[in-house]
């Protein structure tokens, strides 16, 4: 039996979803067995970076609108100074050869990381399937979450 | 023997609450034994809503103006814009049913959720017990934090 | 066998470090084993508080002259108000005989608690030891971070 690591990713920060998938990888390069469940603003992590986002009703769109999301557009949690910030990041992150986030996302699932978003949160920001990439392995909520992390050897809430 | 959640719950932002409150109650329906200790910004969680927050020293009563808290004042950790987000979020999350912090509250209760105030933060702030909701179960420090964890199957610091 | 806590420090904010200083301690005084991993802002708390910092490349300058560093510092999360709020916080913590971050650091030391610095974070960032404080017991990567946190009976993300 493979040993559990659960991560619940709740920030849709830039610096928190590297770290994340950072942790993610790193243990399932070590052998463990990991999920990862995106809610709340985690769930920007997973959202698609091309296109419009689908919501009904004025306030869900003017939400989807501020929180866009994507895994190219995720703000740093500090000195972002209106994308400033994560551009110069970027910069610094690709000069010393470290993945952006879409490729932390491309190599955690050929390492068979699984990500599930959640269900709560879709249905309160009006987010259905659609708006997210293929990548997602499943639509949960807290309970299948409580399921995995008791058998948890490792469980972060980033 | 119930298996243990233990969450501590460091952030005072509507959004971080709700979190902690769904994740615990969803642990309590599971059978889980839980324990939420509230500690720093989260203490605002369980202020009472009514009334005034007594502190002694000018610096404690700014502080406490400030920083007044109650389960209905809590902003968003993101997009709360003097208030705005939290109203909107307010709205969607009663358009999709979802309980507020305040039922949550509640419903943690009832289901057995144990909610301790962390005494250290009190004694910086100047807080009195006085300041906090009838529900609270007890007043501790971070030892007996530990205790608790220890034992905790989950462990999550929100 | 010692009963292990891991705990990870992202966050450069002085409340969150207090926190995790003081869980630190507290859990060192229980008799538990205890190691934390310093990364991303979290780095800052273990940066000398004297002298500059250097690093190559304008943008690396930049970076590290915004997000200088140093126990003594270190912002709050919440209501800092470019120094005020810090400011009055330390007052505050003085006041009710708290130790500050510089006091933890030197405690938790002595209490055998293991400090780490994530070298991942300093390459992005263009740090070389010489950036921090003496106390730092190693420079480390997430899989040595996974590998205690695999032990770990209480492991945090703070």
């Amino acid at each position: 039996m493979k040993e559990k690591m659960t991560i619940i990713v709740f920030s849709g920060d830039m610096d928190k979803a590297m770290a994340s998938f950072i942790l993610a990888t790193s243990a399932a390069a070590a052998g463990m067995d990991v999920t990862m469940f995106f809610t709340f603003w985690g769930l920007n992590v997973l959202k698609r970076n091309e296109g419009g986002i689908q919501s009904r009703g004025i306030m869900r769109k003017m939400l989807n609108w501020m929180n866009r999301g994507g895994s190219r557009r995720l703000p740093l949690s500090k000195f972002d100074m209106v994308g400033m910030g994560r551009w110069m990041m970027k910069k610094l992150m690709k000069e010393s050869k470290m993945p952006t986030v879409d490729e932390l996302i491309t190599m955690a699932k050929e390492m068979g990381v699984r990500l599930v978003a959640c269900t709560t949160t879709m249905g309160v920001m009006g987010l259905s399937k659609d708006a997210f990439i293929p990548e997602v392995d499943s639509f949960a909520g807290a309970s299948a979450y409580l399921g995995e992390a008791k058998e948890g050897r490792v469980n972060l809430f980033i």
